[in-house]
């Protein structure tokens, strides 16, 4: 091979010399920042700790992986997972460690349901006896678990499924083919055990049974010693799919399967095994609990992923040049960086602005929901509600704003975008899956909006007493001031951005309840005013934490503060402008704000610019992680790129016969098509 | 292998029953909307008679490419390349046949660079002399070519590439890494021959050289008999992408590298090989010409791939029940279709009409193209700025809407979308080149706004004299009204919809000729406003195109054509609503208009529902080509996504062990996880 592009150097400006430039030239403290969002659980120091250790081991290089079959992919994930687990038996890792390695490896891993769905299910739902039989063997991953409740027929309506559990019957089992058991992770080849969701059939005196509706069964699925099916189990991976495909979710049927009394879940169900009497849970706090916790973990994860995108556009736009400045009257001007146009601006800034915002919103998330779960502990399912109702609409909200904008910054970045060096690919792909999973987007907006409208009903209803919650007071507010003129001033006023926000909410709130309450409006004819209602408020939410958090914040530098309070701004303006129409109708905001809204939102991205590469360092996102060639902490975008494809692509090892009337492939092997064909 | 899956059937009503009925509901003929698509090309012929001999060849089977590494999809797309040529030479197919063919097969194929941009330049930019030289070897594939004018650092600027071609000199080549040829497909593995584009370099009598700009040079870079890359030409494939990981994107670099004079395309260009000399093409016709022609195509096939997510997304939801109606008095009513709400409906049946849009626009522009292509060859080159803002304006409208609509289909069918029966993955994977390829969506829009301004500047200039063509009258009525009020009925009168493209369009127009001609304001800021205004054109004439090509039609059934204006009223009222605020502030609707805005889309969607499963049966895209479990023409959705998993993924051949304590991945293989990287 001949040395000659090993002594080629990209065009001046270097990518490194570019970053150090744009580092210096914003004052604001990187320190500062990445403390100010992760100091306070510990997260640098667990990430550079653990990252430490990843990195000594050849195994977690991702320089092939994207090469690899789908089987090979899978294989390899499998090695991975079992890495990682004795890599926590060797150094003694938390839970908390455990993850951040899988974190860091970035990629589902098949073991994944064993950890998360299937051990909280067992620590929610299983009786103490259960518990104690069944937690010492998960822990010490004697057996691997899977969590089976969506099926081929139906995943949404969790009441719909088919898979029947009949008392004390030799049928029962898989009635039909859509109450196959499907997408649920680990199972497809990994799980010996699963927590399976079955509709309880019980014989009723007069003959026949009658449905109690799904219930959770913890179910042995295949043999310990030779990981084959059990008899009456037919299970397997579903196959190739857009993300994922390290994870082997699974498509399971069962014939005539017979499982122990002991198999029901029983903390809060409870089935006589004398008389085959059931008796239900009074609520159904613990399935709402599982829901709202991994909710609760989709909105927090939102914001790292987002960030992990935008720190990419950021560094590649900002070193990317390309053309000069047309209105230059110096013809030797040099080309512009990418970040520097609006047009590149307006799609990257915003959702760098959109990042920080998930962050907040998570974080109070969490809190929000540990707080309800300490008080669902202690009897009081009053929070309950009002957390379901939040975590399904910020649920929507997040995961959406971050699938569509890890794909905007990919964009952003033009061809490159495109090319395996974006580190953009896999995040794509895998983020994909959260948009539909644990609640479509658009269907569990009508949770949300449900208890809204209940919320405003009670407002109505009680407007003369004092506020229960903070709704109910934003809804008191807004019918007692709803016919009153309102001057916000959203280009000026960081409280009336905010108020602008809960004005909207409220008014939406308040025509939806006039539509389903007075006017007696048909749920489905409504629903698409029920997703606005609920992106509406999740929306105002996000606005207003992203605001108190800074807000609330005394020991912050003044100049951190401002340029985080310009990201405040930019994103609550983008939103407002996208939505132009309806902060207009509902008065939320005057035709005159709404005209200087461009040019604010211009003027913003102009302040936010010169900081931008040291907001994205900010977040402290390894290289190893971002896996990106342009989007490097060192820069050398083109070094990278070029050594990926010249040094690293394995496809350039092989000689093509290009010779249409050779059925050759690869000159001298003589293997044709349909020989990979069959190679699988 | 039990046989109890095999006796299992979907819970009822089964999705060829569902289909059966959808079909039998509407009153619409799927054969005359399809010939009114296709008639007047001959397309559907084409399609059925390569579709049936495409069939009979077992390497073009679907069913196992998503399964394979890539190394084995690029060979196995080799070895369908030749396959699809030597079809070609035993059906005597046209190069139309032959189109068709990959146009089914689905793949961009490693051999498209040379049918298309090598062998178009050659046609558009050889001399006589060079044509017959070149072109005989092209047509018979004796040689190879491809089309390298991308380099590492520079795509959309294509005066600023580096590569240098120094007249009479050892010296020249790649002077930087930059400058490394980048994305040229074909190239990487598979070309022998390549149109290389290079900054010109002429010696000056008084030292040194001085640069003429890019120019096309046709090169050859490998061997004929070995096929690896001559002395001095380092080549190789760039790696795996988000998509078209089918085709060898390539990266090249020169390292001293000489090319005869002969290789300079003359038609336009010449050099004389005695002085030196070197005369430049008056007009940029030519690279404009095959820039334009490429656009055109895009344009036209967005509708086809919208047409193909739009299809899938339509019979699946048509098919897949959820959810009963939660304000039945029924308790045993049966699940709601998923394509009966609302918020499904939003989702899917404006891309159903968009489709058609695009479908229209597509033979507007391909019309358009061929009549400005005719007046150059005449020596007329008055259409050809408007054809070039035009192409660039639609390429940029049509592809984000295509690509975000596949994306939008997906997600629409939940879980299930995401799955490879989806049939959408490789489709919204490649189609994801579209908005960055052949001139970024978001810079190009700079060429529309560009003319756009040249145009108001001059119908303000000439105000009170004749329209020159048709956007000086539109230009020209603006101007003169625009100060009165406008009463635009956009809720009943279908003109007056296009009366407020038109008007919004214009006044975009005016505000940013003001902006930049009478203010005087720097292109770099008003980049934004550019974007949308260009967008705002193309919008007017995708509305307007679409709506004339249903009105021209005077041999439609009045059923079909009602249904038919409903699509459009629904596209074109969608984007108003979208971009509400902008159609207030221009006057080109009036908020009584907006306010109902929600319910007449409602009311139209309910009206297009019936007709939705024959709208999309109408595009007759072959099951072949959707390889959708999902979309499949019969309804049998649960069966073919249970045969994907169930009977066709090789995952399910391998036991795995999932004891973490064991090195070993698959049972009694032993083999570790490194062995599989190691495979590489």
């Amino acid at each position: 091979m001949t040395a000659f592009p090993d002594n080629l150097k990209p065009s001046e400006p270097s990518g490194p010399s570019i970053l150090e430039k744009e580092r210096k030239n914003s004052q604001i403290s990187v320190t500062e920042i990445g403390n100010h969002l992760y100091a306070h659980n510990g997260f640098l120091e667990r990430q550079s700790r653990v990252l430490s250790l990843l990195m000594k081991e050849p195994l977690f290089s991702k320089a092939q992986q994207a090469q690899l079959s789908r089987i090979d992919r899978f294989k390899l994930a499998v090695a991975r997972g079992k890495l990682i687990r004795r890599l926590q038996d060797t150094h003694q890792w938390t839970l908390e460690d455990y993850k951040m390695a899988h974190y860091l490896v970035d990629e589902p891993t098949p073991y994944h349901l064993h950890m998360q769905m299937f051990r909280t299910t067992i620590l929610e739902q299983a009786s103490e006896e259960q518990q104690a039989f069944w937690l010492p063997q998960i822990e010490s991953w004697d057996i691997i678990g899977a969590y089976a409740q969506t099926e081929l027929g139906h995943g949404s309506n969790v009441q719909g499924i088919e898979l029947q559990a009949r008392w004390d019957s030799k049928e029962g089992g898989s009635p039909t083919l859509t109450a196959s058991k499907w997408w649920n992770g680990t199972l497809g080849r990994m799980a010996n055990h699963a927590v399976v969701m079955a509709r309880l059939l019980l014989p009723q005196p007069t003959g026949g049974y009658v449905s109690h509706g799904p219930q959770a069964f913890i179910v042995q699925v295949r043999d310990l010693e030779t990981h084959l099916p059990l008899n009456g189990v037919v299970i397997g991976d579903i196959g190739p799919k857009y993300g994922y495909n390290t994870m082997d979710n699974a498509y399971m049927l069962f014939d005539s399967f017979r499982i122990p009394h002991s198999a029901l879940l029983s903390r809060y169900a409870h089935l006589d095994p004398k008389t085959g009497v059931f008796t239900k849970p009074e609520k159904p706090v613990a399935v709402y609990g599982s829901m709202t916790n991994v909710r609760a973990n989709i909105v927090h994860d939102a914001g790292l992923a987002l960030a992990r995108a935008v720190t990419v556009a950021v560094r590649y736009t900002a070193i990317r040049r390309q053309f000069r400045d047309r209105d230059s009257q110096d013809p030797d001007s040099s080309e512009l960086s990418v970040l520097d146009y609006p047009t590149v601006q307006i799609r990257i800034l915003p959702l760098l602005a959109a990042a920080f915002a998930l962050h907040y919103t998570g974080r109070a998330m969490y809190e929000s929901y540990h707080r309800a779960r300490k008080e669902i502990e202690q009897g009081n399912f009053q929070g309950l509600a009002h957390m379901h109702s939040l975590s399904s609409g910020l649920k929507s909200l997040c995961t959406t704003m971050t699938a569509d904008g890890i794909e905007v910054c990919r964009r952003s970045m033009g061809g490159h975008g495109f090319g395996g060096g974006s580190g953009l690919i896999q995040l794509n792909n895998d983020y994909l899956a959260k948009p539909t999973v644990e609640g479509d987007n658009w269907m569990i907006t009508q949770q949300a909006a449900s208890h809204l409208i209940k919320k405003m009903a009670l407002a109505v209803g009680t407007l003369h007493s004092p506020p229960t919650d903070e709704t109910d007071a934003h809804f008191k507010y807004f019918l007692k001031h709803r016919t009153e003129a309102r001057t916000l001033d959203i280009l000026g006023n960081d409280e009336d951005i905010c108020a602008s926000f809960q004005w909207k909410a409220s008014s939406q709130a308040y025509e939806v309840y006039h539509e389903r309450i007075v006017k007696k409006s048909h749920w489905n004819n409504i629903l698409l005013q029920l997703h606005q209602l609920s992106q509406s408020h999740a929306q105002f939410f996000m606005v207003r934490t992203f605001f108190d958090s800074l807000n609330s914040c005394r020991d912050m530098s003044p100049l951190a503060k401002a340029v985080l309070l310009d990201l405040f701004r930019l994103l609550a303006l983008t939103i407002i402008k996208s939505e132009s129409y309806d902060f207009l109708r509902f008065g939320a905001a005057s035709p005159a704000c709404l005209d200087a809204l461009p040019a604010k939102i211009q003027f913003l991205m102009t302040h936010i610019r010169p900081h931008a590469v040291s907001l994205v360092d900010s977040w402290m996102i390894p290289d190893y992680l971002l896996d990106s060639a342009l989007g490097r902490s060192d820069g050398r975008v083109y070094e990278d790129l070029f050594h990926r494809a010249h040094r690293l692509n394995p496809l350039n090892k092989l000689t093509f016969n290009p010779n249409y009337r050779d059925d050759e492939i690869v000159k001298g092997t003589r293997e044709n098509g349909l020989a990979i064909l069959s190679k699988i």
